[in-house]
């Protein structure tokens, strides 16, 4: 691989997608990609940040206010990749904030817990969703992918808080299951959202002459996988999905 | 210098504050200090974070989120120098929550603009602030405060936007230089709540037997050094103080 990837003699070195960045359509699709996971890792730390404030006390803040740095940290990486790339990084990540601002807006935690549960099952959905689509872009985009999907540490401590409240009072388990379903929703419909807005995004699934892509049946394996992973995310807390 | 001042043997081998590290009331008001500083750090990153909503676009975004991470960087440091001193850092930083959180509730920026002098002006004077106590710790500890208190990046992003805002629209400047004023007014009077309720703090400054203290008039120098710090800052923002 190499780090200039615009450059089209250094690109055809490439292996895995040959002359891929010498085709605008997958360049824009690359961007949109980068782009989508970059505001949505911003807008992530500051909804962290947000219901940081709900914590019961200052070491459970501490406790969202590092994920939401390490959310940061990811988003610096994604855009100095839009930068090496050569695209204006926060012209690239403009599109997807109309989405994300929708869903957080539409999924505001009322309280501690449902701000936790957001955390844990909208950072999955999401790195399942980017880790698929990123299976169909060159090697090193991919890697900036993946390490930017890993775990900012919700896992052990969302899983701990929110067992410990369902066993506190096992009535706000119904509640949260909800809540769990409703994020799933909105998620979805948001992902709609942009798969129908940006063609190049699709068209990247879709596939090239040179790159595998999905056909429809793909797709619908796909969105089996993200459900079923929610789920087991869902059963992890404690919830039924 | 030792890593572990709390063991008496080795804390009378530092140099500049030989018994300190075995007096109790010492010990309390280093713990006073840096779990104030942190909290500080800590409620600083969550009002960045609420603050960078605001912001007009992406980029200003990012820059106030990049804020708010450093701050957090740096109260992870503080947090665990408390834990090394076998201080528990959360109840160290417990007395703090109330004065914190009654400053940012009373200096709740109404935009983008005042949210970007309270980032400036409210840091800057508790740097100021923290660094005239820092005087009066061993060394180590001291070195620990000051780099805490390095500039988050705001100092010359802000000035350059709230010039720009001042030169497109000149009356801006008279709102925010009230605002500057408010700021300052609302930091000292809860700076003084503090000292009322902190003994250990106030006997800090106040110095012991071998250790140098600020006497009445000392106090008095130090607040006008603030007060000429503050009127700096704000001449550098194109606003009067």
């Amino acid at each position: 691989m190499t780090d200039t990837p615009l450059e089209p003699a250094k690109a055809t070195a490439t292996e895995d997608v040959p002359v891929a960045f010498q085709d605008p359509m997958y360049l824009a699709a690359v961007f949109d990609l980068l782009g989508a996971i970059a505001y949505g890792e911003l807008s992530a730390f500051e909804r962290l940040a947000e219901d940081a404030k709900m914590a019961p006390g200052i070491e459970d803040k501490t406790e969202l206010a590092s994920m939401a740095s390490t959310e940061f940290g990811h988003f610096c990486g994604l855009r100095d990749r839009l930068k090496e790339f050569g695209a204006e990084p926060f012209a690239a990540m403009e599109p997807f904030r109309k989405p994300f601002d929708a869903f957080h807006a539409r999924t505001a935690p009322r309280d501690w817990l449902e701000g936790l549960i957001k955390a844990y099952v909208g950072d999955g959905l999401a790195a399942d969703f980017y880790r698929e689509i990123a299976a169909f872009v060159d090697a090193d985009t991919r890697a900036l992918i993946i390490d930017s999907l890993s775990d900012a540490g919700q896992s052990a401590f969302v899983v701990d808080r929110v067992r410990k409240a369902i066993e506190a009072d096992p009535r706000v388990g119904g509640r949260l299951a909800l809540w769990g379903r409703r994020l799933m929703g909105e998620a979805l419909s948001q992902a709609q959202r942009v798969a129908a807005e940006r063609d190049a995004l699709s068209a990247l699934l879709a596939g090239g002459v040179d790159r595998p892509g999905m056909d429809l049946a793909a797709i619908g394996r796909m969105f089996t996988r993200l459900t079923e992973n929610h789920a087991e995310r869902m059963a992890l807390l404690g919830l039924d999905s």
